[in-house]
C-alpha cells in the first residue's frame, strides 16, 4: 500500500509517527512544508522538514515537540555574546549541526530534496521524506504594530510574537514561480490514498497546495484528513490565528469547506465535533486527541481506513 | 610608543600577550597571517586570527594553546553522526559561533578586516588586530606519499599529517596578488619599532611578508625578531619541518639570515645560541623559554627595548 501524507511541523510528526506504527508495511511518502523555512546566522532552517526527520528518526525532544532530545545552547549563547541576533529562535548545537550540513550541501549546489534525502540516510524516518519544493518558498505575515505596517516572516511572527499581533494577511511569497519538488507527483500519481495530518491548515497545508500542481495532482486521489481544530480550538499551535487571518472561522466545518469540495473524501472529526457536516464529504467522529502513541496510532489507523473504504467505493463505482 | 607586530597563531599570540604586559601604555597593531586559513563546514576558520584573538582576549584554552576553554565538541560530534568530516580539525562548540558570524558576516559582503574588528569588539584583546590581507592566500604544501604527488591545504599536512610527510615545497597561494588589508601598510609607516615574535618564520611571518607592500613597508623601519629556534629545535610546533622544506637549516642563525639583511636590525636569541653572528644585524642572547607569562613580558621587553636602542643609534646617524 502506498500513501502520500502532506505535513507540517509537530502535529503532522506525531501523526505520521502513529501512521507507520498503524501501518507498519505500508510505503509512506511525506510532503514536507517548506513555507516556514528560514535562514538565520547564514544557515539555512527548515523547521518542519527538520521537525518531521527528528520525530520519527528518534531524535526529537519529546516534551517541547520540536528541536533535539538533550539538547545544549553553547553556540547560540557564543553568537548572543557576539551580539549577534536573532535570540528568540531556539537554535541548539546538535542542531546546529544539521543546519551546517544542509547550508554546506545547498551551497554546493544540491537541491533541498536531495540535502533532506542525506541528512535522512543518518535518521532513517521510515518514510520518504519530500519537501514540497526545491525552490524557495516563504510564508509572509502582514501584521500592524507600532512599528507600522509591514511584512514579516512567519516564524517572526509565529516564534517571536507568538501570534500575539493579528495577522492582516499570509502569503506563500514565491509559491506561485515554484515547481513540486522531484518525486512529489510521481509519488502522489502512484498513491493509493492520500492523508492530511491535523497539521494547520492555512501555513503548513495550505502552503503545501499552494505549490502549482500539487493539489491538482492530490485532487485526483481519494484524501482523508483529520481536524486540527477540536470544538472552537486548535489540538495545539495557534493555527486560529491563521484561520482569523484569511476569515476563516476556527471549527472542524470550516476547515473541512476551506480544503474544499473536490479535495476532500472524508473528513475525521472529534466526538466533540460529532454534529458537523459538510456536503460531499464523509465525516466520522472519534476521539482525536494525540495524547500518547498509542491513541495517535489508532487515530492515523481510522483515518486511513476511512480512506480506504472511501476509495474501495470510488473503484466500485 | 607605537609597536607593529607581525604574528601566526600560539607562539606569536602568547609573545604579544607578553608584550601587552611589557609596554602597557603602547598602541600595538598585529599584522596576523591568514595563509592557514580554511574553510570546514562551508564555514571561514582563521586559525592564527583567532589565537591571538582569544589568547589577548582570555578566551584561550591555555593549557592546548588554541580553541576555547571550557570548550565543548557535541557539533562535530554531530557533523561526524551526519558522516560530515573531517574529523581532524578540532572545532569546537563556542568556537563554531566564531565562525558562524565570520562566515556571515563575509557573505554579506564585508572584507575579513572589518569582520575582525566586529569580533574584537566582544574580545577587546588590548591591541589592533589586522588580517594581514582582505584577499584570500591560502599557504599550500606539495607532499608525495602513496596517494602520490600532490598539494595539500597546510592544515592537512599540518594538523591531520602533523607534518609527519616532508613537504617539498610550500606556496602562498594567491599572496602575489594580494594586497595589505586597509590600515596595515598605514600601521607600518607610523610604527617607532616593528617587532617579529617567535612565530613560524615560514608559513607564519614569511606569508605576512610575501603580501606585495608589507616587506618593503617595514623594511623602512627597525625591526627586531625573536628566535624561534633553540639550539637546533623550534621552541614549539614544527618550524623545522618548514625550514626544510625551503631548504634551511634549523638554527637561530639560519632564520635570521632568512629573514635577511635590510629586514632585521635586531635578533634575540636564547642564551644556548650566545654565540650566533649575522653579519649587520645585532645579536642579543638571553632566555627565550615563554614558560610562564613573566617570562614572556621579559622577553618581550627585551625585545622592545633592543628595538628602541637600535632605532636611536640609527635616529642619530
Amino acid at each position: 500500500m502506498k500513501i502520500v501524507a502532506l505535513a507540517g511541523g509537530i502535529g503532522g510528526a506525531r501523526f505520521l509517527r502513529g501512521l507507520r506504527a498503524a501501518a507498519p508495511e505500508a510505503e509512506i511518502t511525506v510532503i514536507g512544508n517548506t513555507g516556514d523555512d528560514i535562514s538565520l546566522f547564514g544557515l539555512r532552517v527548515c523547521p518542519d522538514l527538520d521537525t518531521v526527520m527528528y520525530t520519527l528518526g528518534g531524535g526529537i525532544d519529546e516534551e517541547q515537540g520540536w528541536g533535539r532530545a538533550a539538547e545544549t545552547f553553547t553556540v547560540k549563547e557564543e553568537l548572543a555574546a557576539y551580539g549577534v541576533g536573532p535570540g528568540w529562535f531556539g537554535l541548539g548545537d546538535r542542531d546546529f549541526a544539521t543546519h551546517i550540513v544542509r547550508t554546506q550541501m545547498l551551497a554546493a549546489g544540491y537541491p533541498l530534496s536531495a540535502v533532506t534525502e542525506a541528512l535522512c540516510d543518518r535518521w532513517k524516518p521510515g518514510v520518504r521524506l519530500l519537501p514540497m519544493t526545491d525552490d524557495q518558498v516563504e510564508t509572509h505575515v502582514v501584521i500592524e504594530d507600532d512599528q507600522g505596517r509591514r511584512a514579516v516572516h512567519f516564524q517572526e511572527w509565529w516564534v517571536r510574537l507568538r501570534a500575539s499581533v493579528p495577522a492582516l494577511s499570509i502569503a506563500a511569497v514565491g509559491a506561485e514561480e515554484s515547481k513540486p519538488a522531484p518525486g512529489v507527483v510521481e509519488a502522489v500519481d502512484a498513491a493509493d490514498v492520500v492523508l492530511f495530518p491535523p497539521s494547520n491548515p492555512v501555513v503548513s497545508i495550505g502552503t503545501i497546495l499552494a505549490v502549482p500542481g500539487i493539489r491538482d495532482a492530490v485532487a485526483k486521489k481519494t484524501i482523508v484528513g483529520v481536524s486540527p481544530i477540536i470544538g472552537d480550538a486548535p489540538v495545539r499551535g495557534m493555527a486560529d490565528a491563521c484561520l482569523t487571518a484569511i476569515g476563516v472561522e476556527t471549527s472542524a466545518r470550516a476547515v473541512a469547506e476551506l480544503y474544499g469540495l473536490g479535495l476532500l473524501d472524508g473528513w475525521l472529526v472529534d466526538d466533540a465535533d460529532a454534529d458537523v457536516r459538510v456536503e460531499g464529504i464523509e465525516v466520522r467522529a472519534r476521539p482525536l486527541l494525540m495524547s500518547d502513541p498509542d491513541a495517535t496510532a489508532a487515530i492515523a489507523r481510522a483515518a486511513l481506513d476511512l480512506a480506504l473504504e472511501l476509495k474501495r467505493e470510488e473503484d466500485a463505482q
